[in-house]
């Protein structure tokens, strides 16, 4: 990100005093037009709003420091430090414990960085954007209070109860790389209010059942599950949970079989039927945030376009972008583009064929910017230049090769499943390995020869299904070597032999549909999988403080769940037998515990022995903290099924309303570049001084003297996105949406709008060789 | 449906040997015509293939036989006899236990009974289209089956193993009234596909993480879960499905806490990925069927009435059908229509204001006949003709009184929350009846007389609301008396009263609409519910051939559940303490029993103790028994969730699209009739003999007379039904739809058309008064 210091420099140059104003130098004005379209740009993709658009020079230059990838990091690496203290403070993992003066120190050096990552934002935001920026103020406030703990625990030398801990999060949250994570936790809370309106229904009908089991049950002095109203709730709370379930029956029910109905009915209702409502509340909520979130973002790029495009026309032309003004936007909006990419963007831009990018055509930046650009080769293969014969060879057996492999890896899994039946335990690892671990593993060796001299390494490597060969081939490879040496530590490379299998899965057409859903979900699966991450975190934090150190093995003799916490070493016969009930491990002695504790209340399942073991070692008031535990993860569950719900039902809609097109393998464009066009671009570049870049420029043009082309021709290429396919999906509705918003927007005031540089006497030089080389 | 019975005797009648051919007399004819035009209106509306359409008198006499409510209910209940008589067959429950003599012949009677009404069918359909008819061919031999068993049993004396009992379901199935049943087992066959795909992707996965798992933590002897392939499979099915959860990592969790790792992973994978991606295959496919069955219902539905109406034009008029015609038609459409439905469902089919329904006009007839026709009052309350001052106390307190309910009611419910913690048990029921009973009873009662007076006993009963409320205060009265006069039988009665919280409810939007769509669901689910019990049954059938006395007390000393099987009956001190694990009453001992265990299975929580507490009893194999079990539950249950989720998001969209319009209540069209319009048709209605229909239009004539008005406003109403949000929600693709059947039919030959009468000498006769009532 070289090129954005170096425009720093520029527009801290004292000739821009006003960002957005009169110039001394016109050059330098174009600069800085250039820049600032670059900003509204890069403001559009990130979904800032404008109202945090530098204002001035000063503002501008912080901006430009806030704003690299370097600031980024350590922004993330304070975040994260902050966070893995708490391995190391009390109660720690015990191997990295560390002394309260050590993590207090790096606490406070954390924060003095965060303090100064606020100072500079407040340099670019100015102090009434600032005060104005809710989530800034949250964190001010946090940083402030966790200042002063640190202090304290310095000062008192010993950590005294630190809930305020959780809040740490927060400084995760505000990374510019955790957007995904912002936007999860925007769309959970935009989520909630229906959510909690059919909560309440749940837990009223709970109540009601509560009443009436209490009534019905508690007679039954045998049935310790409803003899007071309070065990009635908790017990239907857990029922709810299924987690209970035969057991809360088992004593009503063995005194009177009828006494089934009242849990068939309150299972069925709650649920059956309510639980279900939850999620579809949940789902149709999503789904409309979703189209909403699409809209706005949509609606947002497009006036960053708008911006931009008024910085970028004259005066003179005030119908659209020449691409000298183009060329200058992508210096500052993606340095690294070369200056051929940046030619052949600007011609996949333009589609009217005339010097000048049009508003119209310029909308068009985000999808086309991305495209990856390359000289559309003849030669599918790179044997196909060999003579006939040999190239048939080839050519026949790749396509009989795959076949062949499949079976091969069919033959493979059964053989594994077979020989792993035929060994009962034991000493599996023995010295000599197996004949046919070495034989499949050539079989699998000579393929991936063949595929890549079939297709190039570069080609091969470039499929994912491909990748995952190589990887799992390497694997074997490692693991063959692990054993043929006896390196114990690495036998359990072998044991992943088994996911060979997983090559079969690209033979079925939904299976294929299903994995590259699975890969398009990825990100997003892992910024929800984070989300939830942060709530384990907030929860890891108070469950350390309260229960940390309250379970141990036989800790909870008197309470109902007393045989899941036993440790007991007696003697029958002679032989030493451990009666272990191992719940004592699920605790809250440190983090990484607590984070395990956490996965297993979420997968629900007896996740009452805990809540138990840890109630009855405490008061009764912590069950407050399991219950909104559950209710929390169950939000966030719901909306994680919800999530993969709406993206595999608006993938299948998607395949099934496209079935008619080709198979999908994303977005490519054709775009053809003559010799004279690139002859004038290389003199537009050298006349602007910046003669280093057209190297790759003066490489095509050699080379179409070689092969005695007049022309050739380029593919750019990018896989695409979630939002291509919302576009597609919605089409119709997008026309209307515009239409809506440009009605909106004439209505109000227009836009503080920068003046277009329309006092500028430098004519728009690439416009001569432009008109020669389209027409 | 005495109508039907009339029908046929005119239809047997030697005059018209070929239902739909040549005629001795033109009534006749016509009477024919009516029929057969009734026949297809039926045939549509219960989506009826045409082919089964009876082709001649003897067939239609069998049709008619077959198909009125006294067939269907003999059906019905020789299906249940057949069903129920597994009550009383070994192992019987024991009250009800037969013997083999007994329920034998019973079982032979209700066989006999299904050869008759299968004989019946054989003469309406004909042979050919009988062996054409997939679901009639598979219940005569299921019949043949169970007929030979039958007789096997009575011979021997003894029950023999009958697994085959389980096919007796299809007595059921195929019952007229379960056609929502055979339509969800449809639903659920068309499902299975795409949810098979995914389940082995599921299952993959989960040999491929046994295999890991077994080489990973078989090592560790005190771990018995993976201390061989098959129990390492076992148990990662179990895992599926979290009830072993923390449990079967403790061991390695214990030795190792980054073996955890194996089992987020295996969850993370399996439970929340793979899982709900067999929730959006199913829900996706539920959709697309859903879409599907409407649409082929609609052209169904359009094909029938065409058919009728080629009946009902004449050669003469070929562009309408005159009232004449359609009062003949729905004579035997609907029997029980009065003259004035009749004529009032005529006027508002006729949107032209000719006095020929056309063609376009007749497609509304199925929205049309269903609606409810009262004279519209201008009076909204009786009281409104009190003098003013008693009205408009009325009117004031109607609107006040509602709001004062709802706080009592708010308060009854705390009240009732407080008292029920205060007591901690013992005895409730004190002889003495507490006062605050009394008091919320008053004035429960008053409320309930005020507001009858206020709406008149019939209008307050009308409202779903008023009669839960009436239902509620109802029981809390007949509470008071069972405490009053200490009845302990009907004590139960007291416990229903927090069910008044109920009506609070009623205040928020989300929740009148949540229970609007459940009372609109409930028919559908109940249809679901039946079809999950229909699969119950034939488990339950086979868990009793196979398991039924394998569990008892202390059966399974020697399998890993011991524990829950214990009954351990010891002294500790002078107390005896009894140790009751009761799983052993989740058994297979009768039909009630097998239910209640198989209800255990499908909540999931702890199914494997029952599991292996049979395994360990038996063999294995048992295991796939309940394996199986849990995927066919996981398929309804899946089913059943996407139906819930299809049904509410349906009901939110559409709510969405139609927020600008009014309150939702139904269906109303308003007719306005003349009195000259009446007049014509009393005289019509005694020309064609049939005066004694007349009596309600002179009553109208009286009426107008009366108020010396000139004519009457008529409001037809019905509730909305799935199929009109459906309408409203495709409008623009039925559109499509018609015209693609439309050009479809036109390619194709058209279908066996009857010939319209034709040759018939009858003027309309209608014709000429309606002429003059219209215009």
């Amino acid at each position: 990100d070289g090129g954005s210091y170096d425009a720093v420099h520029d527009a801290s140059s004292p000739a821009a005093g006003d960002c957005c104003a009169q110039q001394s130098s016109a050059q330098h004005n174009w600069e800085m037009n250039y820049q600032e379209a670059a900003i509204y740009l890069q403001e559009g993709e990130n979904n800032d709003k404008f109202f945090t658009h530098p204002k001035n020079a000063k503002a501008l230059a912080a901006y430009l420091f806030a704003h690299n990838h370097l600031f980024y990091l350590m922004e993330l690496s304070t975040a994260l430090l902050l966070l893995l203290l708490s391995l190391c403070e009390a109660p720690a993992v015990p191997m990295l414990r560390l002394g309260i003066y050590v993590h207090a120190t790096l606490e406070l050096f954390a924060l003095i960085v965060v303090v100064f990552e606020l100072s500079m934002k407040m340099r670019w935001l100015g102090f009434h954007t600032f005060i104005r920026h809710k989530r800034t103020m949250v964190k001010t406030c946090v940083l402030f209070v966790q200042f002063i703990e640190a202090i304290v625990v310095l000062v008192r030398q010993t950590s005294h109860v630190r809930i305020t801990r959780a809040l740490r999060c927060i400084f995760l949250v505000d990374c510019r790389y955790c957007g995904a994570v912002r936007r999860n936790l925007r769309q959970i809370f935009q989520s909630l209010p229906p959510f909690i309106d059919i909560l309440l229904l749940l837990l009223f009908f709970m109540v009601i059942f509560a009443i009436l089991g209490f009534y019905l049950f508690s007679p039954n002095h045998s049935d310790p599950y409803f003899s007071t109203l309070e065990n009635s709730l908790v017990n239907l709370f857990v029922l709810l949970t299924t987690s209970n379930f035969p057991d809360v029956m088992m004593p009503s029910y063995a005194r009177n079989p009828w006494s089934c109905v009242f849990f068939i009915v309150y299972l069925s209702i709650e649920l059956y039927f309510i639980m279900n409502l939850l999620l579809a509340v949940v789902f149709d909520t999503f789904n409309d945030i979703e189209k909403r979130k699409f809209k706005s973002l949509l609606l947002h790029k497009r006036a960053a376009i708008q911006h931009a495009y008024r910085l970028l026309i004259t005066k003179q032309r005030p119908t659209g972008v020449s691409f000298k003004h183009f060329e200058g936007l992508l210096r500052f909006y993606k340095p690294r583009m070369c200056a051929r990419e940046r030619y052949l963007t600007f011609k996949a831009l333009n589609q009217s064929n005339t010097p000048l990018v049009s508003l119209k055509d310029f909308y068009n930046f985000y999808e086309v910017v991305g495209l990856k650009w390359k000289a559309k080769r003849n030669r599918e293969h790179w044997f196909d230049d060999l003579p006939r014969t040999a190239f048939l060879i080839f050519k026949g057996n790749m396509s009989r090769l795959n076949d062949t492999m499949h079976t091969v890896v069919a033959v493979n899994g059964i053989w594994i499943l077979v020989e792993t039946f035929m060994l009962q335990g034991g000493n599996f690892f023995s010295r000599n390995v197996p004949w046919s671990y070495i034989v499949f593993l050539t079989i699998y060796g000579v393929e991936l020869l063949l595929k890549t001299t079939g297709l190039g390494p570069v080609e091969y490597l470039s499929s994912g299904w491909n990748l995952f060969d190589f990887a799992v081939t390497l694997f074997a490879f490692l693991g063959l070597l692990a054993l043929a040496f006896n390196m114990e530590p690495f036998y359990f490379i072998v044991v992943l032999r088994p996911l060979q299998l997983l090559r079969l899965f690209k033979l079925k057409k939904r299976y294929r549909n299903v994995l590259d859903t699975m890969f398009e979900l990825f990100p997003r699966m892992a910024s929800l999988g984070l989300t939830l991450l942060i709530f384990y975190y907030c929860f890891a934090i108070v469950g350390m403080e309260f229960f940390a150190g309250v379970v141990y093995p036989n800790c909870c003799n008197t309470s109902t769940v007393a045989d899941s916490y036993r440790w007991v070493n007696h003697t029958v016969g002679n032989k030493t037998v451990v009666e272990e009930g191992y719940y004592y491990l699920n605790n809250f002695d440190n983090i990484l515990n607590s984070f395990v504790t956490l996965f297993e209340l979420t997968v629900v399942n007896d996740w009452y022995i805990i809540m138990e073991g840890v109630t009855s070692q405490t008061t009764h008031w912590s069950r407050l903290y399991f219950m909104i535990f559950y209710i929390v993860t169950m939000v966030v569950m719901t909306i994680i099924v919800a999530f993969i719900l709406e993206a595999f039902v608006f993938r299948m809609n998607y395949t099934r309303k496209n079935q008619d097109s080709e198979e999908d393998n994303g977005i490519v464009l054709e775009k053809e570049i003559t010799k004279e066009e690139v002859i004038g671009i290389i003199e537009l570049y050298k006349r602007s001084s910046a003669a280093t870049e057209t190297s790759q420029l003066q490489k095509i043009v050699l080379q179409m003297d070689k092969y005695g082309q007049m022309s050739t021709l380029f593919l750019g290429r990018r896989s695409r996105t979630k939002s291509d396919l919302s576009m597609k999906m919605y089409e119709e509705e997008i026309q209307e949406w515009y239409e809506e918003h440009a009605r909106k927007e004439e209505s109000e005031t227009p836009l503080q709008e920068p003046a277009p540089a329309s006092n500028n006497p430098l004519k728009p030089l690439s416009l001569r060789h432009r008109s020669q080389t389209v027409i």
